[in-house]
């Protein structure tokens, strides 16, 4: 039977790497757990019967976009995303604020007020502030709520990351009073402070002394090297409680997350299968394979043989190498299905092996592999 | 248990109107038959088992298409298109001549040689002979083969349209002679004759001479009016024989489908339900719905509450008119779908009501809904 409240275990760990569940009222996540992207209330190119073949047990949807498009009118109408995009199992939402940075134009952040920003679809003036951003995620009827944070880009200003700490915390408390008391829902907290530790450290303590139900990593992957990505990490993880989820935001390739999962991360989402299934670049247990690459021309060997969904073991590289030639939407159908299938099973796989304690062997078989 | 030879079994009649039935080893395929048109080795957005789901027994490749790319050295290492693509049922073949007059650049017709043409592709000059057509639709593997003919614009001259008769004749012939003796196949011959009765009973004549194991009317679809190409299916389709299936190339909408099996034609082919699909256009027993259109916005309705295929039933109008407007793939996939869903649903209840003798009710009933 499902949980009718939000809550996290922790089963094992293999040194700092974790083993988890998250239980909700819509399905249980095991973690380490990949959370492919549906910007858009879809996973482009994946129908939701065929997501769940995956394994996947959670996905995350944009609130900028959302917000923008249909809108809270329309997606109250049907009760929230879930209905509206026939997924019945958890999702999570971001805030809003990332997008707010690098999609919309003119934007400002105004600690009082919020993200004032204009719309990249139609120029119209928004305010989104904190209180709204999650009333927004509410009418989605997520079912784990990101505070709205300010994400800076990446830069070595402590000014800069300073101030947007400040304002971050600051909406996070004004985000945990919005958010009320719901048990069946989570509210993530939001950890900024760049590369440098003391500065994360300042973040994640100000987020415990408000307690969410989880906390996440913002600001990073924005264009530093994976690994001042992992040190940061090292440096400052230990600081979140053990007993809550961690979750790195918009990572990544599958060697960042299992560098990531090294140190102790629980989530991860990221639109790489799906971006990179519609340019031809799938992913595999043996690296990256590039099929618009002419080499593949008469390669009648799939991209995994023992993949059943959607008959997946029956579409040779030879032929998915024809379909990008021919600008075919089915070969971003069919690479963008079998990048999820694969990141699911690498989290799987992760999963197994910090429960036989063989994770730091997975690790270095695995970590150069995807670079 | 399946037939090993091709053959055409007629089983009803109600006036006109046709209901058969074709065997062939890789399935059977029931008339009035439609036949999805998967150009370039697949059915654009549609992957292979949700083709199944909707009761399409056999899907149609362009032979121009698939020589240009992948070509057929590769189609040869797989055996055919079937096992390239991933479908196991019979595929028709066009022979290439109404794409070289369509879509390349300085062809030319030359009775002898056969058409001249350029790639659109890549601009290589290629010299497609009917001998050379028939050995290319047989490297495709295809289970119904059909003449390279000469296909003119729509015209009214009916020297370009005995011109046209006469070369078509000529690589019919040669067309056959190429084809030999192949049970397993069949090969179709093509009349012309545009508008003209007495052309058209010429041409057809003249293909009965040859004797092919069924017959195709080309050079309609090409532009006229659709009461026109009702007229002249009216004037000249009884010369084709009864004992052998009739196919009218490139057609259609639900209604030129249900007028030309008023005049007896059994088999179809059309890009328009995907093509439609990709542009937000669905077909219902209600009519066209032109999703595009902000009245949907607030539809919680799906296209077709009884289909149950791909759990469509489960998406709104008012969804897929939001993916639309956000340019999401999943908007073709769910329209092109249900359009190839809708229009097989259509061509069997076009045979129940054959088989009932209530065909003319049904005619009336629907001729003017999709206009």
């Amino acid at each position: 039977m499902l949980s009718k409240e939000f809550s996290f275990e922790l089963i094992a760990q293999n040194e700092k790497a974790r083993l988890g569940k998250i239980n909700t009222p819509r399905g249980i996540i095991d973690t380490p757990a990949f959370m492919p992207v549906g910007t858009q209330g879809t996973v482009k190119g994946i129908f939701t019967d065929d997501i769940l073949q995956t394994n996947t047990q959670i996905i995350l949807g944009n609130t900028y976009h959302l917000l923008l498009r249909p809108g809270i009118k329309i997606l109250e109408k049907y009760n929230g995303l879930h209905n509206f995009m026939n997924w019945n199992k958890p999702i999570l939402t971001d805030s809003g604020g990332y997008q707010i940075m690098s999609l919309s134009k003119f934007n400002k952040i105004d600690s009082k007020m919020g993200a004032i920003f204009t719309s990249h679809i139609d120029g119209k003036k928004i305010i989104l502030s904190p209180e709204k951003s999650i009333q927004v995620q509410k009418s989605i009827n997520s079912d784990i709520i990101m505070v709205l944070d300010e994400c800076p880009k990446l830069t070595t200003d402590k000014k800069i990351l300073s101030k947007a700490i400040d304002v971050s915390t600051h909406w996070a408390k004004r985000s945990k009073t919005e958010f009320g008391n719901n048990k069946s829902k989570a509210l993530f907290g939001i950890a900024q402070g760049g590369l440098f530790k003391d500065l994360r450290i300042e973040s994640i303590q100000k987020l415990i002394e408000i307690n969410f139900n989880g906390y996440a990593m913002g600001g990073l992957a924005v264009g530093e090297k994976q690994s001042d990505m992992f040190k940061i990490l090292n440096e400052s993880i230990d600081y979140f409680p053990k007993d809550k989820p961690r979750y790195l935001m918009g990572v990544g390739t599958p060697s960042d997350i299992l560098g990531a999962v090294k140190e102790g991360v629980d989530m991860f989402d990221c639109v790489m299968p799906t971006r990179s299934g519609r340019t031809g670049l799938a992913f595999t247990w043996q690296g990256k394979v590039n099929l618009k690459n002419s080499k593949y021309q008469n390669d009648k060997m799939p991209l995994d043989e023992d993949c059943e969904i959607k008959e997946l073991n029956k579409y040779s590289k030879g032929y998915l190498n024809h379909l990008i030639k021919s600008n075919e939407m089915m070969a971003s159908m069919l690479i963008s299905l079998h990048n999820i299938y694969f990141y699911q099973q690498f989290m799987r796989e992760i999963q197994t092996n910090i429960k036989n304690r063989t994770f730091q062997s997975f690790y270095k078989k695995y970590i150069n592999l995807f670079n």
